[in-house]
């Protein structure tokens, strides 16, 4: 038997989380159920499609993720379930699965067409509770996943921000999560630190392939430099206290992506920048 | 071994919540344990009650509830368990379970008296972590109800906000809650979608009866008008989603119940209306 | 198996607690673990100590406590294991376990230098993922605490908020910690009712010895009188809600700390009172 993640935008205030809980645990009893996060901001799911993507690596291999950020329900969007190696994901065919798969090969995908996996009566307005955590909670107990509906080739996908290399030098990229602490991540990534040197891979696929890119040369950390907006920042740090209260700080984040912050502050709010804001990368020999 | 949920107005920051499931897991390892919400407004023994009513349909049958908004811990209020055909559930005896009880018969019902299956000593302040999840951790572990005290006939009851039948036509309810969206969730229902129509039928007993009245004849729901305050709904929509950007809408929400939003906003902000607004339904043949 | 606790200053907003989840769970599956809270202040260490203080006695003795509030991360602090005969507890060495090892002796504590427990590579920025839920992990699934590294013989430790024997008579203290209600609990306790009256005990160690000083003798709890910046607040209460909404008193909290609140509202905002705020208690005989 698996176990259930789940990844909302429903908050706790409501008891909606509570009642995905219930249902799965109905289907499925003694299942182990991990909230994720039910604090996505509402709709959005490019942040909701990050989060993912920093976590399911953590997850034993036969998790089933199940997410629900869902601005289209009662529409026609399709709902799906795909396995990859690395786990089986159920949620709307909205894209917000598309970092992860951008990574994992998918073995198989399906529309959930199949309404005896399904609560019954399905709500328009509701269907975390009657359609993603009951179909959640039976591929976690073991229904195979074509059993749930039909096959599906093709599936809505967010453009992922790739890492582009700058004419003049330097890598560019952009801010794909704020955290709470207000910290920028950037698609600038992975990172490795080799002694007090860093290598550099796109995180994501370049060409259409799976394949991610091969790790750059080594280059010192502490001769980069990483441009946002007009400020330039000198240096990579190895972590976050590194510096004077107030400094605004590029290290390297906890899932290997370039991240500014500023030491006992908000990077977002010092420099009034979020989600789209682009960042470049220069050091030697990028 | 039953589940066990916990419903408290405890918040999450300072590990109330927390240490209710360490009495919990003490008494009964192993045992599943959800948080309902622990975000119930401070002392909003009301809202507990909707959220509990909109929940608990959704749990196995032998769910223990754990309900904790108690402004009068440390007063002379009692204690209560009380068994029905849908679970246990296990609060203040201040009406928190009057919308569960409105639908629920009671087959036992007792005044938690016995103090060998409390913590000891008991605080005059945190009931939650000395009575209330010790209770309920024996009850999922198979203590008999009547084992944790003295029999009730009576229990203290909000009164429950029902359907009323308007002279000119029409029904009226009221708004029973506001959830985070700010969408209100009104008294008005059930209501059911059958192809592009709707029936209605009330969601609370009428008179004094536990039978839920029968279904009103199909309305066409394009057709419905909803009042609330000074403004008018036309119609009544499948969806969020459904409308642009500001616009009002009345739905039909997840658990069945006339629901009104804002696309993309807070009908609460929108209508400056709350708990307890006036709602007016009015459709062909009602 | 023991179970696991997790105590962060994460928040629940950035998946980063789901993620400790996921690494638990992919190292002991199965194992119970809870969330006491992910709202610790960022970086406040102090307030972690007190929470896990206050419920750390309400769990299992062979329960491991994880807690990452942890301000140095990526610096040369210290990551430890203490084993107590009231659990293991696993948290940077930063003094975060002060209040729980001022009362309880350590049986043995390890500094996390054994690589073979922790996730590789280990980031800079991430223990809380990468060590030290990795290690409260083996540690609940039965590996021995001397394993996760070298053996460390003296702790960080905060000061401890003593109680003081005032000159001209009662007990002086300090805030402790704000609650989320804005109640402040204060360092003077234990107290305990008798009937009417109270006796109180230093709740923390007097003389470098972990035996928690005597009971004083009672005293009548409608007599006592505590005094906080410029106010007087004439007797001490047995619950929240005795006295006029707006009314300032002074009770005996959940954990046995004299506390002062508001009723219907927040000590913290009437007072402009917070932690470090001194507090006087006098009574008959102190």
């Amino acid at each position: 038997m698996g176990m259930v993640t789940l990844t909302t935008d429903f908050g706790l205030a409501d008891g909606y989380a509570g009642i995905m809980h219930g249902v799965v645990q109905s289907i499925c009893p003694g299942v182990a159920v991990v909230d994720l996060t039910h604090q996505v901001a509402p709709q959005d799911v490019r942040s909701a499609a990050y989060l993912l993507y920093a976590a399911y690596p953590y997850f034993p291999a036969d998790t089933v993720h199940c997410v629900v950020v869902d601005p289209g329900v009662g529409t026609s969007r399709r709902a799906i379930a795909v396995e990859t190696p690395r786990g089986c994901f159920v949620a709307p065919d909205n894209g917000v699965l598309s970092y992860v798969l951008d990574r994992e090969p998918v073995t198989a995908a399906v529309s959930l067409t199949n309404p005896g996996y399904h609560l019954s009566p399905v709500s328009r307005t509701f269907h975390g509770r009657d359609v993603f955590a009951p179909v959640a909670a039976h591929l976690a107990c073991g229904v195979p996943l074509p059993d749930l509906g039909e096959s599906v080739a093709r599936l809505v996908t967010l453009s992922v921000p790739r890492i582009s290399v700058r004419p003049g030098g330097g890598l560019g990229g952009v801010v794909i999560h704020v955290d709470r602490f207000g910290n920028l991540i950037t698609s600038i990534g992975q990172l490795l630190w080799r002694g007090d040197d860093l290598s550099v891979r796109p995180a994501f696929s370049t060409a259409g392939g799976r394949g991610i890119g091969p790790w750059s040369s080594p280059f010192p950390a502490s001769e980069a430099r990483v441009r946002v907006g007009r400020r330039c920042i000198e240096g990579i740090q190895p972590a976050y206290g590194d510096g004077p209260a107030g400094e605004l700080l590029a290290l390297v984040g906890s899932i290997g992506h370039l991240e500014i912050a500023v030491v006992g502050g908000s990077a977002a709010q010092v420099l009034g920048a979020g989600v789209g804001a682009e960042v470049i990368l220069e050091a030697k020999g990028l």
